[in-house]
């Protein structure tokens, strides 16, 4: 897709897609760095990965570019997250 | 909009939905309670309440009652994180 067919509406969730996908990267790679889940919630962290998936899945379903690419990056940032709580949970 | 007339596609919505708002509730009112606000960062906070509102404004333009659903609320929860972090980040 040439970027001058991107339409406004796709602007704006990409917009969107960008600053919320990036607001949690810095506690992925924090949480790999310390190795400190204390904070972190299980069942929350569950939660949360369920509905990513589902908004994803709402995504394709929507045909949304942007909900596929936020989603797509959350999935892997939540499953990580969700992986370092299981591995580093003692 | 009755309950029947939900198509399968706006129930995974909700569904995601109503997930990931909740996974956002704790957050907020363990901050309420506890007035320590040292481990949320005030760019990461500004970064995703508006990316948040252009969601919410995404939503609008899609015609998807599930995100205007989440996002409506979580636009809520992250103002209030917003202002509790700017209040007590002394």
């Amino acid at each position: 897709m040439h970027i001058l067919s991107l339409n406004y509406m796709e602007l704006i969730g990409f917009g969107a897609a960008v600053l919320t996908t990036a607001a949690f990267l810095p506690q992925v790679y924090k949480t790999w760095k310390t190795k400190d889940v204390s904070s972190l919630s299980l069942p929350m962290l569950i939660l949360f990965f369920i509905g990513i998936v589902l908004w994803l899945v709402y995504g394709f379903l929507k045909d949304s570019p942007s909900m596929i690419f936020a989603n797509s990056i959350t999935v892997l940032s939540s499953m990580l997250l969700l992986y370092f709580k299981i591995k580093y949970n003692k």
